[in-house]
This record gives structure tokens, sequence and C-alpha cells, in this order.
């Protein structure tokens, strides 16, 4: 049941967001004409106060966060972004401001990735701040990213630097330093590789965004594809702010989430092409590891090779 | 951040609810080859604990009424379906027994509209269920319907009983007899009406499925194409149910939600092309009133002609 305030709300605040697709969002659906020769690809999102983003974090931030976490989902397939839809739970007393500032958002990022609001619904929760977005993208057909296509010999390569999310929720709630707030904006504030993953379309053999911490998510294209792999942990790219937070947080950094980074395989001659794509879109790519014929599993060891030197965090073999 | 046994659960629970579309839900997104020729449509409504539904309400029938709304939306727009994406949050020890009975449901439904899952995502809240589902579907290019094109003199048709959703949350909830529990049925397991929107393609001028209640949803129909409406208070089809729960509650019907039936316009000239799509689908339809030039609003009047009867509720004029 829609209340009529329900109605206000959308028209306000919604409305303004919605492309040509959405019908205005007066329709019971949007209508899409896919473009011809592409695949679609969707994925779907939910995020909830106190478990994905923190109660007090602004608005805007929140709205941004939800839309480029899926907009990661689409980068780690190498797909362009097309639109999304959003559902939004809140308590009954929300005010207009929270509207607002969720609302204008969505807008500075749908202008920044060229997307829009294709539908979505408002309702009222007496819990935390609820949301769900579900984003379509496009890919040329047969040349989506996947999971599972690395081979033995592979070399695995993240982007940008690792860990940044994972110190960055620690300064958010105050309890790492963070002078300049770097950390805090990089959990706060992701940024989907989009241009990368569609320059490495054709050449990466698998790709995936790190939500769930490099390790485990190196540790899902192991399994995609039946193979093992290692992690050289003096490898692994930290920023200047998350080197600094020191060593004790290393471990932090390797199986934290929120990073949206993107972890991929690719043949050792295919390198050069893989740092040019990199070089291509502004994005820094960096080599952290290999993968090997064996059991799915991950190891991170040091560069001297002798030990798991992090056996004591037991992370360092996540299977 | 996905936990362990997050990947479990979605391995025992909803892997087997997914087409070749959604990869094994292994990918960071699903891939859809669009049909040649047609549109995509695609809505997202949310479903909240004691917001939709009952917290007691078997949850089964939770995810087929979700499922369920949404199929609403595409029939409404004269589409057939596709897949949907699904986010589900609940608490951290929430027993598998309800994701078992949760995805027992889904896989009926899916089952019953030759549909499946095509991605998702499952976590935790501090507060009630909070769902959200995106249905995707697709119509023949140029032959959805909409909303807005009704036309002064054309006829309000809907299909089935309107009413029996609303007086079903007052069974639910103990308030109403209900010896035989249609009504209580009707409200937790709408029937989405995908054979009749189908089939009124190209004979209907304008729909909507009533989910808001028949008086506001007409109201949309007439503000979308900027006329008004009458509805004969007589005419309106009520279940054998509905009609011996009393005058008192006739108010009700025609303006509580949860219907899921359809509601749109045809010109008088289309009357037999409407009543044998609906014997063709088996889906009774009835005109209830008819579109006027005018300010956009809803009258609601005995049959008798003579007076807005049901004034006092507040209810009969709405804009």
């Amino acid at each position: 049941v829609t209340l009529a305030n329900e109605f206000d709300r959308i028209a306000r605040h919604f409305r303004p967001l919605a492309g040509p697709a959405a019908l205005d969002l007066g329709d019971d659906a949007a209508l899409l004409d896919p473009p011809p020769g592409l695949q679609l690809v969707v994925s779907a999102d939910a995020m909830v106060a106190g478990v994905h983003f923190l109660p007090g974090d602004p608005p805007d931030l929140v709205a941004r966060k939800l839309l480029r976490a899926n907009l990661s989902d689409l980068a780690a397939m190498g797909a362009d972004p097309l639109g999304y839809l959003l559902t939004v739970s809140v308590a009954r007393d929300t005010p207009e401001a929270w509207f607002a500032a969720f609302s204008a958002g969505l807008a500075a990022d749908q202008a920044e990735f060229g997307i829009s609001l294709l539908g979505g619904d408002t309702t009222s929760t007496s819990g935390p701040v609820s949301l769900s977005l579900t984003i379509i993208g496009t890919v040329p057909r047969g040349e989506a990213l996947r999971r599972g296509g690395a081979r033995p010999g592979d070399d695995i390569w993240v982007s940008g630097t690792i860990g940044d999310g994972a110190l960055g929720l620690l300064a958010a709630q105050g309890t790492l330093a963070d002078p300049d707030g770097f950390l805090a904006d990089r959990y706060r504030l992701p940024r989907p590789r989009l241009a990368l993953g569609r320059t490495l379309r054709g050449v990466a053999t698998a790709c995936l965004d790190v939500s769930d911490g490099l390790v485990q998510d190196v540790g899902h294209l192991c399994r995609a594809a039946g193979l093992g792999a290692v992690i050289e942990a003096g490898w692994v790219p930290l920023s200047a702010a998350a080197a600094t937070a020191g060593a004790e947080h290393f471990a932090r950094c390797l199986t934290g989430g929120d990073d949206y980074e993107l972890a991929f395989a690719a043949p050792a001659a295919a390198a050069a092409a893989v740092r040019a794509a990199g070089i291509a879109v502004a994005t820094p790519v960096t080599v952290v590891g290999r993968f090997a014929a064996g059991d799915p599993g991950v190891q991170v060891r040091r560069t001297d090779g002798t030990a798991p030197a992090l056996a004591s965090a037991g992370w360092d073999h996540f299977a």
C-alpha cells in the first residue's frame, strides 16, 4: 500500500533521477530497449545500517557506496553500466533532509557514471535503514569477464591498493589514526574500476571485485578454476596511509573487505598488455602472486618463500 | 563482507533456484541474452515484516507474495516474466528452517510461472525481515500496457474480485470471521494476472494492478490520462466471502490494498473483445465504471446515480 506522502516523496526526490526508460516512475515498471549485440549484466546487493555502513554516515555517501558497490560488480564482469532499481526502507519519521541528501548522492554518481534510475520502491520499517539496489549493465556478447577462467601459471593481479577499506572502517569508527581522512574516505566511497574492467576484456582470464577481502576473493577465483594460488605478502600494494598504519594491521588489509578493487588473472605472456591497460585508464595494476595446479586454496607467504609467516593469524591458508 | 556460512546458505537454498543466466550465482553478476524484438520490463518492490506481511506468516508464503506482487507489476504491463533478483536481510540467528521454507516457496512459484533466480544477496539485520525483489520480463516492442492511455468514455474494467486482500488482512489478524480461510489466503497469496495482461495487449488502452486500493489506483489512471472517472459501487465484483462480510466492510473493499487484480480501460466498442480475452484465460472481467473528460478524480456512486452515498467515509471523491 502506497501512502500519499510516499507519492510526494518519490516525485520530489526520486523522479528527477529517472531516465526515459523509467517512464517518470509513473507506470508499474520501466521499459528498456536492449542494445543489439550486447548481453545484459545484472546484479543486486543489499546494505543495512549497522552492518554495511555506520548509522551516522552521511546519507549521500551511503547512497553512493551502495551504487558503487553494485557498479563494482559490473566492473568485475567487464560491463558498462546502464541503470539501476532501488528499494529504500526507512523509519516512518525519517526527515525530508535525509531523502534530499540521499538522492543528491545518487544524482552526483549518476552524472559521474552516466546512468539513471529505472524504478524502485520506498517503504517504512521499524528497524535500521535497509537498502537494496539492482544494477543493469551491458557487455559485448561473449566478452564478459568471468570468475572461473584462471589457468595454472597465470599471474594474480590487483588494481589500486588493498586494505584501505578495512582500515577505513577503523578510521571511521575512530579507532585508527587517519589524519587526512584518506582511509575513512576509501571506506565510505569505493571507486568502481569500470574503465579497467572494460579494458581487460580479452586480456584477463578471470576477474572479480575484492569485496570480501583479498585472500577470500582470490580463494573464489581458485575454487571457480580448480586451482591453488600463492599470494606474495610483500607484493601486495598498500597505500601510504595503510603502510603507515603499521605491521599489526597488515593481516586486516589482506582479509578485510570493502576494497572494491579488481583481482584478476592473466597469463605471464599478457603482462605487458595488462600494464598497458592499466596505464590507458590511469589505474595502477600490480602482480601479487600466481595460480598453480593443486587443491583450491590460497597460501600467503613472505617473499623469502620459506614459511607461511602469518600462520598464527589463522588466515594464511584459506580454502 | 560475505561470511562463510552465508556461502553455505546460498549454495544450499538459493543455488538450486538459479537458471543458466545466473551462472550458478558464482560470478559477480548474471548474464542475460535479451530476446530479439522484445523490450525489457523491469520493476522492484520491497516488503518488510510488520508492514507488508505479518511476522508470523509462513516464510514460503512470504516469499511467494513478494514474487507475486512483482509478477503483478509485469501483468499490468502486459509482460511475460523472465527472472528475478532477490535480496534478503534477516536476523543473524535466523534458523535454517526459515531459509528452507522461504526457498521452497520460491521454487514452487518458479515452477508455476516459468522463471528462475538471476542473482541477489543475503545479509543480516538487527531489525525485521526486509526483502527486496527486482523482476525482469519482456514484451513485444511497443505493445506494453501503460497507465496513461485511457480516453473519455472508456469503460473501467477490473479482473477477479475486489477487496479480498484487504479483508484477508483482517481475517489473518483474527478480527474478521473467515471460516474456510478464503480471505486470509487471498491476502497471503496474490494471483498475478499474467495471462490476462498478455491477452489485453492491443485491447486495453491503459492498465495497472490494484495494489493501493481500487479507488486510489483508478485515480492513478485518471491522473495519468488527465481524466475523471465514476465507479459504480454496485458494479464492483465481490467474492462471496467479501459479500458475506457485510456492508460495514464495503468501504474497505474499495480502498484497501493487496488485491493484485488488474484495473484497465477499454473503449466501449472493445467490450466484446475484453470479455473474450477474459474467457480465453479463464479470468472474470467486470465493468465497474467509466472515464470522462474533467478534472482528474474518482467519484464513487450508488447505481441510482443520485448521491455520493459513501461521502461520510471520506473516500468517495479521491483526487
